[in-house]
């Protein structure tokens, strides 16, 4: 079992292009019962983690980045099997990746029953802190040590690492349009944003019964990327002033508006708009939002008047990221992995991510 | 049949301390087969009635106000019989009310399946004018002329006027309630306001498996009334600050804020107020915003984070009329009628229903 | 306008291999203000057209079968536009299906909600009867003639006579879906029977989310059909026996059975059957079971142990039907219609419908 | 603290009348830490016991039966606090109760998310033996020993034992009203039983909003009960006959059925007799069938025609305690306890319970 690791460790919030993660060789704590050593093969670079960079989420320092991953199991604590989520075995040379871990004992898990909202989660990537055990507590690293009871999933056959990379936005949609109640067969998606959750939304809800989807935002290259993956049409929110937009989503429903809109864009202005482009008794998913953005103007008389339902979703549980599964098979996402960099590019990586170009950012160490 | 009735006929939009109605004689229409001439016994004032004398609801100018009816049955046309919504014939000496009719034929009504939003719906006490036939086209008459097809109901066995009355504002939060998926057994409620609506809600939320209602509003008159009518507790917007009450809440709810809050102020900045006393997972109710009030701050990442989710309601259906007289009968809502006023003192009327000291107000022709 | 046509009246309950339909001539009833004449282009013949043969479906006779119909406009009473059920103008050479026509004012319709289940539905094809006005009352006939207030779709641009003749088994499940509450994105959802609605469900489920659809029924020709139009796994009921075929779907599903089990196929005993494939929780749509085909003995114990929720569905609504053009437009649904006939042809056309080699007949005029 | 405890031991199956259970003197372990010694103060006899008794019921023998109880917290192990189920800590001289726990672990735990159907679900009262630690397994005993991490529930405040002994059949209600999405305000309901479960189905609907409840069931004494609790109709099943029952419910309801069917009876008849009391688009609830009854003939032509939705519920989750607790501060239910015995009675006990003149029979060591 290797014994030292390298890692890009964050020990003071400052924007990307200061350049804030610092790569420090530490040392691998011995594996207890239950623990998994596993060598990163892919960290996928996130939005939350340029939000991070800019003081928008809140975290414990110093820590390690990189919730989004993929790694190959080198090490395995003790004698006892250690099962993944679905009752894997899992074993050394095993791709895997792990889910956020909810206590199934506080208040929320247990009388609430949403682990995702647990109150104590164990998240990877931010949530942990980088100056005691287990110390590799995140993904852009060589290595992460995960602790005994973590929820890990092995690879399922026909599912690549860019997929599960790609997989995490997935789940919160699929979370999200559990949270609406799902889509009525047919229904008209508008989707505000066309990040990595955005694309993510547009695939989801093409595969789960929309009769037309709409993604709105920008740049250029990601609306092309939207409609090469099956948007029905795009609006270019650095060409199309607001009140455009809605009359443009107007006009394709017949004056009536989008059965359902799903806001992925982060901007609370976007849910202003938003509401506009809803239909009576439409559906309205705030799923952007993780990240405290400040306020927008809103109007009540609007909601009321259209018996509009409003929705958060915050990220997912096991179960969603189980099913979103079923789109990991049928799409073939990997060209949604705009670019790629090492280990010691991550900061690079960062810039990337927050440079809008860039879909999304993998680090391979 | 009488030949000629007095009327408050509203000719322009001024506010009740102008005294906009005016009493004017008119003449009766014959009846055509199907049509209803009923003399008014109670017409409730409305906080609509108010809104729309400040510009605040779109009518078409001259109206007769009066929305919320009972009268009794003094002549039908023709010789077929007229049933009413349940399938009673309805005959001469009934007392009855009526209900907004929906169309039916309209795109709301038929493929989106909900009549509250049809979008040619027929109103008496405002929504038709006086000008052209029917002319008595509201309860603040001696006489309405009601169009054949109407959506009549005679009043059950043990139901009073003054319930009927009522019944109007409970039919909203029967619908709202309907559309939030109903109370989860046990749920704990804020209800904010504390006029016809507010109280209402309180019944029908202690009614529909509530175990505390927590009511919020002002003057101190009302919230008496909604501790005699079983508010577990009431905090005096005049008397307690926002964060105060918004801290109170909490304090109730073990720190995790109500199961549902339903919104009856018609105040923007409710809203902002009631999104931060709902719990994680909770559910927020807007019917109090029939009317335009205007915007307010509100923060996407509250609605993200808690998961909460907010629905709009409009009107009513029959069926939630139906189901409103469920608590009718079960609770003596008599008490709740506060001022009682002549066809003469209608100005007089409105002044009292605009000053909130009264809770409901009614004109007794 | 024409002034006679030919039809193929049903005077008595006889099964298809006694060729009960008699071409007969019958002149056409002059149109009165808002009714159209539409000469018959395409007329499904449908399972229920067999189970009426059988008896085991009450209708009025004498009458006219052909209830999944596309015909071209030829003439159109009066002045006024007639509007279809989108409110597009209906114009002479158009071609167009027809709905069954709710009423909107019965106790289902207004106060139920729900006009699927209308009490005074007009059908054509067997719900109304061909000696009195308008005579032309199904499809199998040359022409038909529409009463006023008829509920017309002009065919959208992109959906074939085939489609909508298929899109009558498809709206029926759309409405299906609906009542279960939509799929649950990633379900795996078996399907029994494999007729037109079994066939409409795989599709439907396919384009709804479904990890995974299994296909159980006969004979081979249908399945292959089946695994042509995507199931993953057919299983034939000729050849496996009930346990094994309970046996492979929990096999296929870890144990624990389908997330959803969609009953196609009008046999009480498939019920039984499907209830031992659904998971704990799981849900279990009865579909096929329009005709009264008798009893089968169930478990209460295996429902209350398992949480399965039974819903049932009957026939659908407007709604339903625009809703089945989604799919209609996505997937080229002609090649399910196997057999043709011409109206001379009325009687075999009925007896291939019955022989089960076929997937769907169509009777072209 | 105590060193031995009396105990009710169940060795072999057989029914209440030969006296199955014997009293022996059992051994106490002792305490590890975060268990819990408590004394019963009152157990009560459930239905489920006689059909243990039965063979209907599978166990693992020898046990202690009891598991609906209310016990003083007489030592707790080790010094660490011991929180209840609400985050109250649990001290030396507290009534409380325990719920079967769910290991938050399994499959359906964690992805399916629902700790009623948890696969190693933990049940005193005939789920653990006790011919093994630790031993004193069910509240048909002087004293039972909690392990750690049990699902305790210190009595809140206004709950009395007898409460919490009916609140066992509560909670099941409370989970079944949920699993049908609780009652439209305003629903008709029907009770199929008036045993402890039954009664409390009335008692809840009655407070969930139902505007009239009908309990069919016997013996009179029994509905009697129910009569005084608020049953507004009761129909005695051993003086109508099925057929006039089933009239006798259209009678009171229009001719339409009830809006809600809830089985409490556990015989496998009730259910075709209650599908026939259901109105179109209504539900039904299968809550009596925790034990095999065996199979019935039904019709799936009935449940597609009038659209009903069938649904079972299995046990309850704490969620569903807790929300028990509002019905119980409510009303006072401490008359339904009709029979009370001390331990050295218990054979009498079950005897009586399995007569059904006593409604809820419980014993008090």
């Amino acid at each position: 079992m290797a014994k030292r690791a390298l890692a890009a460790v964050l020990q003071e919030i400052r924007p990307p292009e200061e350049r804030p993660l610092r790569l420090e060789e530490m040392e691998i704590p011995p594996l207890e019962e239950g623990a998994i050593l596993a060598r990163v093969v892919m960290a996928g670079v996130c939005g939350t983690d340029v939000h991070i960079l800019h003081g928008h989420v809140p975290i414990r320092l110093p820590t390690i980045l990189g919730h989004e991953n993929v790694a190959r199991v080198e090490a395995i604590g003790g004698d006892r099997p250690v099962l993944d989520i679905t009752g894997r075995e899992v074993r050394v040379g095993d791709l895997i990746t792990w889910l956020p871990k909810s206590c199934m004992r506080c208040y929320n898990c247990t009388i609430l029953g949403d682990p995702a909202k647990c109150e104590h989660r164990i998240g990877y990537g931010g949530w942990l802190p980088a100056d005691r055990h287990p110390y590799l507590v995140g993904g852009f690293a060589e290595y992460v040590w995960l602790l005994p009871g973590s929820d890990v999933v092995i690879l399922p056959s026909g599912i690549s690492p860019e997929a599960v990379v790609l997989g995490d936005a997935l789940r919160i949609m699929v979370h999200g349009l559990e949270r609406i109640g799902g889509l009525d067969y047919g229904d008209v998606v508008v989707i505000q944003g066309c990040g990595p959750v955005g694309i993510m939304g547009l695939l989801l809800a093409r595969d789960a019964g929309a009769s037309r989807v709409i993604v709105i935002g920008a740049p250029a290259s990601r609306l092309a990327l939207a409609r090469a993956f099956g948007a029905d049409e795009t609006i270019d929110i650095t060409q199309v002033p607001v009140q455009e937009r809605i009359q443009r989503v107007l006009e394709l429903t017949d004056g009536r508006g989008a059965d359902v809109v799903l806001e992925c864009a982060g901007v609370p202005a976007a849910v202003a708009e938003g509401l506009e482009m809803v239909r009576i008794n439409g559906r309205y998913l705030i799923a952007g939002h993780y990240g405290d953005a400040g306020k927008v103007p809103l109007n009540p008389h609007v909601i009321n008047k259209k018996q509009i339902t409003i929705t958060g979703v915050w990220s997912a549980t096991n179960r969603h990221f189980l099913r979103a599964l079923t789109l990991l098979r049928k799409v073939h996402v990997d060209p949604l992995i705009t670019h790629r960099f090492t280990l010691k590019e991550v900061n690079e990586a960062l810039i990337a991510a927050e440079r809008q170009e860039a879909l999304k950012v993998v680090i391979e160490p």
